[in-house]
C-alpha cells in the first residue's frame, strides 16, 4: 500500500486520532507546524479538489471547524486557527490523499510559528491529542445538552 | 456601516464578483497574493469559525472547491490552489466577516508567490475576474450537460 493515509485508515500504520466516524478521520500531523496541528481526511481515497466529491469537501470543512473550536476551548488555549486545503503539488500538497489542515494559533506567535515551520515537532504529541479529544467531547456534550 | 464585506453585499462598495447566489458571494481580493485570489463570503454577517453555522462553513468550502477547479481550467492556468480560512486575529484574519480564500497557484511559483505576498497587486483584475467567471460557467455547463 503506497498511500500513508489509506494505511492509517486500514489500521496498518499508527496515528494519534482526534476524531473518527464511518467516513472521516482526524489525526495529528506527524510534522506539526504548531501544537495540535491536525489533519482531517476522508476514509475513501481521493487525491485533491479535482476528484473529491463536493459533499466530502463540505463535510471535511465542518469537521475542521469543530476541531478549530475545540482547539480554542482546549488546554492548548488556541486564540485562532488556520484551516487549509493544499490542492495540488503546486500548492505544497505533499501527501496525495486529500486532507484539510487545522493549525491552532496563539496571539503573537509569529516568531514561534516561523520556527515551528522549520522544526515541525511537538515535544508531547500524546498530550496534544488528549487535550483536543477532551475539548471535542466537551463541545459535543454542550451541543447535545 | 463598518464591515466592508457587508457593504459589498449591500451594493454600497464595489467588487469584482466571481460568483453570487442568494446566500453567498465570491469576489476578487483587492490585495491578491496571486492572480485570481478570490474570497468566498456568506451574505449573512458572522465573524469567524466560533459563530458561523457549520452548514455555512460547509457551503463556503464547496463553493471554494468549484472556484479552485475553475482556476485550473481557466485562462489563469492554475496548477493547484491553497484554500484557506484564517479563523481569528491570531491566525492573520484581517476582516472580521468570515471568508474563505482561494489562491490559484502555478508550478514552481514559490519565488513569485513570495513576491506576491509583498506586492499584493494584480495588473489586470478585470481580466482575472473574467477568466474565472468564464471557467465557472464552463464547469456548470459540463455538470448540467
Ligand atoms: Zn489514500
Ligand atoms: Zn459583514
Amino acid at each position: 500500500m503506497s498511500c500513508v493515509f489509506c494505511a492509517i485508515v486500514a489500521g496498518d500504520a499508527p496515528a494519534i486520532k482526534i476524531f473518527e466516524d464511518d467516513d472521516y478521520l482526524a489525526l495529528l500531523d506527524i510534522r506539526p507546524f504548531t501544537r495540535g496541528h491536525t489533519l482531517v481526511i476522508p476514509k475513501q481515497h481521493t487525491v485533491d479538489l479535482t476528484d473529491t466529491p463536493p459533499e466530502t469537501v463540505a463535510a471535511m470543512a465542518a469537521i475542521g471547524q469543530r476541531i478549530a473550536r475545540a482547539a480554542r476551548e482546549s488546554g492548548l488555549h488556541a486564540d485562532g486557527n488556520n484551516v487549509v486545503i493544499n490542492d495540488g503539488k503546486a500548492a505544497f500538497q505533499s501527501v496525495f490523499h486529500i486532507h484539510l489542515h487545522v493549525l491552532p494559533r496563539q496571539s503573537g506567535d509569529k516568531l514561534s510559528f516561523a520556527k515551528g515551520m522549520l522544526l515541525r515537532r511537538d515535544p508531547d504529541r500524546e498530550e496534544s491529542g488528549r487535550l483536543l479529544r477532551e475539548a471535542l467531547a466537551k463541545l459535543d456534550a454542550a451541543s447535545e445538552g
